[in-house]
């Protein structure tokens, strides 16, 4: 008996906190719009500048300045991902650093250019500037849209297979996609079946320069990073010197991708100032930082003017991939670093600094950016303790664009192509193939699907890999496990929710286990895990108690929770007989049967 | 302790009974896939055939009869709906009561044509047969596809509420689309909206002759229906006199489509005898049966050949509306019947059989066809014991098409119009309405969505609702209720199953309550109620696991099923430990806390 109490017991405190969160009310919710603390959400900047410290300031520094020299070079070569010239990936690299610094909540997060959004947005903006900024804009603004309406939970469709899926996928498409540029051939088509198809014909053109360059810096670039991943942490009683030889290194691994890019323009300008064409390089960039305007809502081609329409048209699915491909990226970024340093992120206000960025980078002729793994985890490593890096990192990037332009003129491509090739290669985890064979074979179908349909067009991919896997999580929803015992009088106990898709199943059960059985028997249903039932299940639950009702037999439901109580009585239903246990249901049910 | 062992028990009947669904040895399938059991089941005939008697004879010859005087007006009629000459009507009526009559497992069904189907059909097919009966084909290669590959569980998905939501909104666009036939209009547009604000702007051309006819026809229509509803059963002591008179008002109540019809057809025959055009009448109809041959997959017209691949993109979404829906009108007309009458179909064998009715069916002109409403009711109330009945009412329309046709010349449109606003009357519920109001609200939204978008055009309302209901089941699967208690170390009871969309929201709360907690505390996780786990649940969970064991806390989890602790076991997790009860976890935990 006292087991029942305590069943009702928690059943009270379930509602209770139900009817808290829904029935608040407005006027308090209103004020509460306005308070304080709500403003702090708002403005993440608030909760640690006024605790800064000079600490604080000297690692930040570092932090920032070290991101920033990861980048440069970064953002040169993911706009050649993205099919932009190379300014282009430094206008879409500081302004997420600025809006970040305020609204941001995690300290590690940097957003800026990424290998997966150039590759995404690549098949958008067709090299066309115009529509990367408008891209960026309408971006933006629908990832606003998400923030503001509390959307988020949207990203939460997105399973870990079907993300590892798509990252699989891209790692080898971004990573392939830049084979081309450290052999030094030219028009290799975009779509990656087709690329790597000519990529192979095409072959014995390769440019002996380029590949000897693009071969050097790999090695470099990878020997670097092994040095990093392997250095000791210096003993206190070393000598100075070896502390010294310890720093200079762990600067050039950490800032490798600068240190490999720069030297590469150097050998380059060394061998174009002798008249040796041997590397293919950036070539000219425009001078100086972006203007700061609106984007251009049409277009005019030398044969045509492109409206608006035209243009959203063209983007098309575009609109809906991009914004939600890039807050899911910044996000389980965020998600990642907050749980290695113990801090979560606020998922809607991450949405809006994203948002954000992206409406104000559209002024500044940024396409759309996210936050970038590798760049977060630089400024995690060297020790960020605040978001206050970025305004370092920012500068850096706009130093670079009003100094150093002339300079990228003699970047070698091989050497950016070898930047991309070593961040994206740990993003392949191929041991992520034996682990979900392993652990549950069922999640293999949509990350083989996402991963596969990803090389056709990532997109199609993603969204494939969704629909399969709400698909498979539906269909366990719409057979739930029903359990059956008793004699005489059928008991069916159900073993989680019950809910429109179901109902027809455990109908087809209800039916077979007591009507239908010989002789036809009353029977028992036991609803103490079924919290919330639809209209659907009321309206078939009606049809049962006639038939029951016909054959002169009892259907009668036990451990009804207060709210699904409360819907079957509302609906009224003929015959309703309820009961708070199954064994008084069962006395109750053999003392009429006895009687009769 | 007993409840323990008990529960442990409960769990082994239950993955027993899993085990043996999923684990059948193939030679045991192939085995009883060639076993007398599984024929019977694919010919449902072989159940009944043998048992035949005359006096069931004598019940499915009255009824088969009645459902024939039933069908030839309703088919003419629904031909005109779905835009295509009226002998269609009549070539898509029959090829159904003989296959159903083969391989049905409802005594009670006819298929046939029905008025939601033409209106269904009559978007996509644009007034040319070919294309209709194309689609007839298409439809039943895919329906026989759903059938064989067990797939009827996707009906499951379209709820109640998406149901009567559509079902109203076609009542009204059928209704409606039939005033014009009735006011005696031309040239009105098919879609909704348009029809109706052409309906009122050209009243004024109304003619009297077909509006008084159309009228008259409605009122005799609707009194006939009214007596048949309030007869009483004759007693045994009336005279013979009173039995008779009683009879022949059955039976014009029950025929009153043929007998409205074929009056109205004498009528105008008269009038038109004297030279007469008060009335617009069907005109001319092909004669005669029509030709068995295979329907063409392709079009010559006079400007341009229509190829296959034409004609199947001008088909577009039909090809998926179209077969999905008429399974749905079916399958829920005959589980309607089934409940009423004391039987269970089954579903696939009944997808079956109208996949191949349409199959066949294309071979005979006959336009996509589904189980009728009206029909059906009609067959059962004259007492149908078999689908044998469906011979004597094949027979009745292949009679009227052989000798029948030049009548049909005669009849008034108008009438016919009268009879299907009589027939889908009936179909507007608007007790609905209320219903879902007082019941669920939340169900009203599927509902109205699915109403209202039903006027623009009847596929985007049945996909709207299914997408909105699925959207609000899975909100629902994303946000378990867990129920948290304890005091020192906090205990996480989830109250249903915990899927992926789930696992964020679970992990916050996990978080919020031990890990931000302060002091910290350890946690244990009731896994109660969880019966299954997947790949993204194990990964957030791994997560957890790392960053309780940096805090040097505990994460332990409780009751797990074999199957969840299975995969648990798979991952291999780090730190991972499971009690087999929340008491055992506490005291260890306990335990060990007052122990450091």
């Amino acid at each position: 008996m006292s087991g029942s109490v305590y069943l009702r017991d928690e059943r009270a405190h379930l509602i209770t906190e139900n009817e808290c969160m829904t029935d608040k009310p407005f006027t308090r919710r209103l004020c509460s719009c306005c308070s304080y603390a709500t403003v702090r959400k708002r403005l993440p900047i608030l909760n640690w500048l006024p605790q800064y410290s000079l600490q604080w300031l000297k690692l930040d520094l570092i932090a920032g300045l070290t991101v920033g020299l990861t980048v440069v070079p970064q953002a040169l070569a993911y706009a050649e991902v993205a099919g932009l010239p190379v300014q282009y990936g430094l206008y879409s690299s500081f302004m997420g650093c600025f809006v970040y610094c305020v609204l941001g909540t995690s300290k590690d997060i940097t957003l800026g250019p990424t290998a997966i959004m150039s590759l995404l947005c690549a098949s958008y903006i067709d090299h066309d500037p115009i529509y990367a900024v408008l891209l960026t804009f309408l971006c933006g603004i629908i990832q606003c849209v998400i923030g503001i309406l509390h959307l988020g939970f949207l990203l939460d469709f997105i399973s870990f297979p079907v993300l590892k899926g798509f990252i699989c996928a891209a790692a080898i498409t971004i990573g392939f996609g830049q084979v081309k540029n450290i052999l030094g051939l030219h028009n290799i088509p975009q779509q990656f079946v087709l690329q790597v198809y000519y990529t192979f014909l095409r072959i014995h053109e390769t440019r002996v320069g380029d590949v000897t360059l693009g071969l050097i810096c790999i090695v470099i670039l990878l020997c670097l990073k092994f040095m990093k991943g392997h250095m000791k942490s210096t003993e206190p009683n070393t000598s100075f010197l070896v502390k010294s030889c310890c720093t200079i290194i762990w600067f050039f691994a950490t800032a490798r991708n600068a240190v490999v890019v720069l030297s590469a323009a150097v050998v380059a300008f060394v061998f174009t100032d002798h008249n040796l064409d041997v590397f293919t390089l950036t070539g000219k960039t425009a001078k100086g930082l972006p203007p700061f305007r609106p984007p251009f809502f049409s277009e005019k081609t030398e044969n045509e003017t492109l409206s608006f329409k035209d243009i959203t048209e063209d983007l098309g699915a575009g609109l809906a991939v991009i914004p939600l491909m890039g807050l899911l990226e910044s996000i389980s970024i965020a998600k990642a670093f907050g749980s290695e340093n113990d801090y979560r992120i606020d998922t809607n206000q991450e949405i809006l600094a994203i948002g954000l960025t992206n409406v104000l980078g559209s002024f500044v002729s940024s396409y759309p950016v996210t936050g970038s793994f590798g760049r977060t985890a630089v400024n995690s490593q060297t020790g960020s303790c605040t978001p206050a890096g970025g305004l370092v990192t920012g500068s850096v990037v706009l130093l670079s664009l009003a100094y150093l332009m002339p300079l990228f003129y003699y970047i070698p491509k091989a050497a950016l192509a070898s930047v991309i090739i070593c961040a994206v290669l740990p993003m392949f985890d191929y041991t992520i193939f034996k682990k979900l064979w392993k652990v549950k074979k069922m999640d293999m179908l949509p990350f083989l699907l996402t991963f596969i349909m990803c090389f056709w067009e990532i997109q199609y991919g993603i969204v494939a890999g969704v629909i399969l896997s709400s698909f498979i999580l539906l269909y366990r929803v719409s057979r739930p496990q029903i359990q059956i015992s008793g004699e005489g009088v059928v008991v069916l106990k159900l073993q989680s929710e019950l809910n429109f898709p179901a109902m027809q199943y455990f109908s087809d059960k209800l039916y077979k286990e007591a009507l239908k059985a010989s002789p036809p028997r009353s029977a028992i249903v036991d609803f103490h895990r079924v919290n919330y039932i639809d209209y659907t299940v009321v309206k078939e639950m009606e049809d049962l108690l006639r038939q029951f009702k016909d054959k002169k037999l009892s259907l009668v439901f036990t451990r009804l929770s207060k709210e699904v109580l409360s819907v079957f009585l509302a609906a009224n239903l003929k015959g309703f007989t309820c009961s708070h246990s199954v064994e008084a249901a069962l006395q109750s049910l053999t003392g009429t049967e006895t009687l009769r």
